[in-house]
């Protein structure tokens, strides 16, 4: 066991502080140290007896609607960037947070701040692959408009991320792209190419989003926009074929039976296609573990992250980028002066 | 029956020219006037008696693995170019063509050139959204970097697409984004959308792809690069979505009857849900009607491929795609003077 607790922001989700305490209670009969940041009144009277849970107490909350920015500057005493400052003070080795996106970003650069050498955090999470292989890809949202260098930082967070989180030995990174030969890739691909090529790291080139999800490679790096874009698109189009498959199923006859019995078959579908089941997403370049959990995770989703977290923290993933990030400059730095 | 046929590339595609010499005969039987375009010799000897298809004949051919743009110029007689020329000429409605989709793109650019006011010619295509309604999306390829005035452009042409083809009467426009909310959106996209909130269009500002999917727009405009992603993401998605709950099915011995049940759900299912059935997309901006088919396309594609054109074609969508610009560029003169 860790010494120091995973702090969870038990104040942030859709179904807080229900399923974040509950959750957490299941981590810590896993046998995994966790401190509850919220309201304590609130908190405490959720804990069931004989759980031993600390509580770090912070008075305010940032909601899903507000301003990222502003609001966690203006709460010093929000849950979200309590939680971060215990592990900025040492009192906590990761956070995790299931509310506003945003303010979890923003309060773990206030609190954390930048590991050096990195320009731009980034979120990285883990996809399906069709192969049953598991590809990530960064960055899905922190960072819209990216230059080279932030391209190819990405590139080797998350080769690190591959590495240690997912136990890969030689992870192949790719760029995201329209296509695979020569000339393809909008201005900001084919300027990031010869940066990310310099980088200590399995570049492969650009891939295609169907050749990623195949199997050509186990990491994929873009821009927040359009890694925002394709990982929603997914999302949309694997809810949309449930649905269109469900429809088809019911229109005829002599398959009602066969629905029937495809229940659970439905059930195991939905839980290898969501994102969410592979426990939530990271924010990859600050001073710290910090996990970007679903705002709808149950307590399930709740304790399945707090263990990726932990595994995380034990892989000593934030230490290991930064090692990573500085061979990386000494790399290309000749090249540059 | 419109006077002047529909020129098929007879030679482009992966399965030609039995598909399209085949496709073409069906169309011609179902009353549609078709000429194809290719090496007469290899053309007559597929066409069954009794059929009535004229030939132009065409001695070259681009690969699919050559550079497109280089290749259309060299080969003044590649069938992809001749067919075009033949809109040019005025001896055919519309070209549609199954090969590489950049030598369709560039034939279409030498040989018909762009309609006034319209800066860059865009890919359109129609997806379906959860709601059983359909949702156009452009551009999907041909211009990866583009200004606010071409994502204007794509508003406006996509929204005649909509009323035209798609036979919708008010057409709401959104543009791709992260996010619905006020400083969402990269670079690009929060600097056209005040140009396109000048457009005579219905414009409803930034969507997420799955707002779009939802029933959100029936328009959705962004550049090739992400519209690429996009599409392409969706198109995997919904095969890995496939493919896992047919495993799922598989695994369990009380589903296997259902599996069996579910064979026809299936079908239907890949039928639904893939952008191929509603028959390719359109290359929309230059002067003549241009159907952009899946390189996959088997005789039944090829069909309603010919169908779709015939009736664009019908519904004069290029001539209305002219006034529309027009149009527009009237309602933002005075502003830009």
């Amino acid at each position: 066991m860790i010494d120091r607790p995973i702090a969870l922001d038990a104040m942030g989700g859709d179904h807080a502080p229900s399923a974040t305490v509950d959750g957490a209670c299941r981590a810590v009969r896993d046998g995994i140290n966790v401190v509850l940041v919220g309201d304590e009144k609130v908190l405490r009277r959720r804990i069931p007896k004989g759980v031993d849970i600390e509580i770090i107490h912070a008075s305010e909350v940032v909601g899903m609607d507000e301003a990222p920015s502003s609001a966690v500057r203006s709460k010093k005493d929000a849950s979200v960037r309590v939680a971060a400052r215990a592990v900025a003070e040492g009192r906590a080795s990761a956070v995790v947070s299931f509310g506003n996106t945003g303010a979890l970003m923003a309060a773990s650069l206030m609190e954390l701040g930048r590991i050096d050498g990195v320009e731009r955090p980034a979120v990285i999470a883990t996809l399906p692959r069709s192969d049953d292989g598991q590809v990530v890809i960064l960055d899905l949202g922190a960072n819209v408009d990216c230059k080279p260098s932030h391209l190819a930082q990405f590139g080797v967070m998350g080769s690190v991320f591959a590495q240690n989180v997912l136990g890969l030995s030689q992870p192949r990174v790719g760029i995201l792209s329209n296509g695979e030969e020569e000339g393809k890739g909008n201005e900001q691909v084919r300027a990031a190419i010869p940066v990310l090529a310099k980088m200590p790291i399995q570049f492969v080139g650009p891939v295609e989003p169907a050749d990623a999800l195949r199997g050509g490679c186990e990491v994929v790096v873009c821009d927040g926009f359009v890694g925002n874009v394709m990982l929603k698109s997914m999302e949309a189009s694997i809810e949309i074929a449930g649905k269109v498959l469900r429809e088809e199923i019911l229109r005829r006859p002599g398959a009602k039976l066969g629905a029937k019995l495809l229940t659970g078959a439905f059930q195991r579908y939905r839980t290898r296609t969501s994102a969410g089941a592979v426990g939530g997403a990271f924010l990859l370049g600050v001073k710290g573990t910090v996990l970007v959990g679903h705002g709808r995770a149950d307590e399930w989703a709740v304790n399945a992250a707090i263990h990726r977290a932990y595994v995380a923290v034990q892989q000593d993933l934030t230490g290991d980028i930064g090692n990573a990030i500085s061979v990386a400059l000494a790399a290309v730095e000749p090249t540059d002066t």
